[in-house]
């Protein structure tokens, strides 16, 4: 771009920003908004609309059923194209999760081994980081009197973080706006630790299933818990759920039901695996993660291979019997045996198909009374390389990552089906900079990417006008 | 017996005494005694050791690791055989468990449906009633100034329910005085819903273990919970322990482990087992445990076979993730995977042996990381049909109840090794009376079985007088 250009003293003002724009991500963390539990999500809504009405958005905040939406509208120049953003404000609870060393809701800044800072808290990476960061740049328009190169709808949504219950039905009343947007974007910290900044041009879908088992007219303690000396007659729901969860999957934890098909990859996505896979440090990823070693010690690969490509079933968490007191539990037959699991499907495979698969072999093996519940579900969205949303995602993110990664999707679940399929709106997903931790103790980003994260979105704003623009003139 | 032989008499008072005895029972389950927590159990030691002392015996408490022991010895006339009186006075926790009707710790009378009063409560049935029962009927000798038959060594502990941890020390520490007993009784209400008693000859041994799973060098998420978007590349802690566990037994949770031999039954315990069969009503059984079906629905046969001869492995609670909110868990992959199993042994089996066999299974299968503790164990132990001992609870359960039935052991795990291995004194376990729900929700005796369990137990005192006296000579 030419010096002086909008572009870039937009690119400028957001550096002299950084500073500022650290101070209100840690602000944002500082609020909770706990979705499973309520906690602050209220506050936090008005907290983002309070940020959209400084940047000049008309800003409304819209009901879900446990929290609100906050919506909103910023004009751009005449003809500019209509994005529609997409974030979201609520975060995983961290109460009690061992391993943080600092208050998760307290936006520290950590110096990490090699004295960079890290801003550490719960929804750091995901999202407030790139929440703030997306808004700060949008915010530089009005701030520097520039006219926006695109008009942007917001929706920041307070429930992703359970399963975005809310959100196909703001979609469906919302359809006629929404549609008219010409692409959706989602901010995101796509850096790993090194500085190599990865493009995912999709999203695996998810289901979250609850599997319960009580003792009832199929056997098992039916009345409350049995003294365990039963165990020889008397059937155990423990048993019958470990039992019926580890006929589900393989080895390396791949959904593996009766008659599940797993679409191939196409050529083109088997192209970006293997060039993905050829630059894949696995031991550093995993180490970004806090793991030792990889899962049946697979290849990078293998590794990089199933997080695309294979529809893995996780257990959250699985409960039966009361551990209490140094004692242990007693020695019974817990009347009750629950998990909780996550489900990761790939684009063309329908939910509900999937656990009509699973509920049929279960039956099959003699599990009919293994009760299965789908809390939450939404398939799996892909966008097309040849995009010009995505090629504007690639172009500006290789004008400021030198390392700049294209893989077919993530294996992160994120509801943007409702874009790419309900509204037929293509979407784009990223940004340069650092983060980890998304879910665990020490969530962080690193303070210092803020502003290489903002210059990215900044030149992504305005390489979709250029090769948006011209389609809607 | 003659009509009027002190016997006779004792037995009339008993009778007249049921009432209080059934208040003195209220009164010990509304002191709640859980080892697991240490609620109360030294208020409960101190009201055992008082009760000891009012029917005249020489009382004292001796530390236990958790609780103490209750302690204590009685004279009988010239020449009166031993008997090492051992119970327990600690109950298992009933604090959040579902299914109780009344308050678990008031001692409620309750009616059920055939008009019976229940006396309800955690410990009505394991072991409070029959623990004041059987004390009751000893301090009639002193309410009648009739000699006692029997001289008494009470050994009452207060960890029974948390594994016995203290027992083997205390035994080695008394070993001279409890190897001057002639034989062992334990007080138990042993009769069925319709009156059948049954007398087991021994317990199968009991061996606690815990299996847990954390991340580390092997591989998981070794610094805190991951997102569960790595699944596919990052082990799972709870599907490892989900395989580990169904690879320990068959599809009757009977332990499976390479290399195992279960001791085959004798002809004459099988001899013991078709009698035992021929009238065991199982779906009565069943429906008195709250139980609908036998697992896999087996017949009156194998419910009996494997819970007389079968070594089961029960999971006692299993655990990973935390449940939380209407959301459920993070979708993430947990740390930490836990399980507490119970294993039920038989006799002739090393707990060490088979400890270190489930140990070489699992490493066997490449479950290494999977930490094995033994929290505590004890093997099974067994008594002689023809030992005096036995013969005289055969004759006093037969005098007192129609339907007396033997059964070669029981399920239900007892540390009566100390006395028939460690110590060489054999041991008896039973009495006239119904009750259930041990361990679980409205553990109950029948209150009109008090008097008839009182008198089998007075009758039971004067058989052994009269058979063991005469070795003793």
């Amino acid at each position: 771009m030419a010096a002086g250009s909008d572009e870039a003293r937009v690119l400028a003002h957001v550096s002299d920003r950084a500073e500022q724009t650290i101070e209100e991500i840690r602000a944002a963390i500082r609020q909770p908004s706990v979705s499973r539990t309520g906690e602050g999500v209220q506050a936090m809504a008005e907290w983002v609309s309070a940020y959209l009405a400084a940047l000049g958005a008309d800003t409304r905040l819209a009901p879900g059923k446990h929290a609100p939406f906050v919506a909103g509208t910023l004009a751009g120049k005449a003809g500019a194209p209509r994005l529609l953003f997409y974030e979201l404000y609520d975060v995983q609870p961290a109460a009690g999760q061992p391993g943080w060393s600092v208050d998760p809701f307290a936006g520290e800044l950590v110096h990490d081994t090699a004295g960079r800072r890290r801003i550490v808290g719960r929804g750091a990476f995901n999202s407030k980081g790139p929440l703030v960061g997306a808004l700060a740049a949008i915010r530089s328009f009005a701030e520097l009197g520039i006219e926006s190169p695109l008009a942007f709808d917001f929706l920041i949504e307070g429930e992703e973080e359970i399963g975005s219950p809310s959100l196909p039905a703001y979609i469906a009343a919302n359809r006629a706006a929404l549609q008219a947007c010409d692409g959706a974007f989602i901010p995101y910290f796509g850096s790993d630790a090194r500085g190599a900044t990865t493009i995912r041009l999709g999203f695996k879908g998810l289901v979250l299933l609850e599997f319960r088992i009580a003792g009832g007219a199929w056997g098992g303690p039916a009345r409350g818990d049995i003294h365990a000396l039963h165990g020889a007659m008397v059937a155990s729901p423990s048993w019958e759920l470990v039992r019926a969860l580890s006929g589900l999957v393989d080895a390396q934890n791949r959904l593996t039901v009766d008659g599940l098909s797993v679409p191939s990859p196409s050529a083109a996505d088997m192209d970006l695996w293997r060039t993905a896979a050829a630059r894949f440090d696995l031991d550093a990823h995993l180490a970004g993660l806090g793991a030792r070693q990889a899962h049946c010690r697979m290849t990078r690969e293998a590794a990089l291979y199933d997080t695309m490509f294979a529809c893995t079933l996780n257990i959250d968490a699985i409960a039966a019997g009361r551990i209490q007191g140094e004692g242990g539990p007693a020695t019974a037959i817990p009347s009750v045996a629950r998990a909780y699991a996550d489900l990761r499907l790939l684009p063309g495979m329908s939910t509900h198909a999937v656990v009509d698969l699973i509920r049929a072999h279960l039956d099959r093996r003699g599990f009919a009374h293994v009760e299965l519940s789908v809390r939450s579900s939404y398939p799996a969205s892909r966008s097309r390389l040849d995009d010009p949303i995505v090629a504007a995602l690639v172009e500006a993110t290789r004008a400021h990552c030198a390392d700049t990664r294209i893989v077919p999707i993530h294996a992160g679940a994120a509801p943007m089906y409702v874009f790419s399929e309900t509204l037929g709106v293509p979407y784009v997903f990223g940004g340069v900079g650092h983060g980890a931790g998304s879910h665990g103790p020490d969530e962080y980003i690193l303070a210092d990417d803020v502003g290489p994260f903002m210059r990215s979105i900044v030149s992504f704003f305005y390489r979709y006008a250029e090769n948006a623009g011209p389609l809607r003139r």
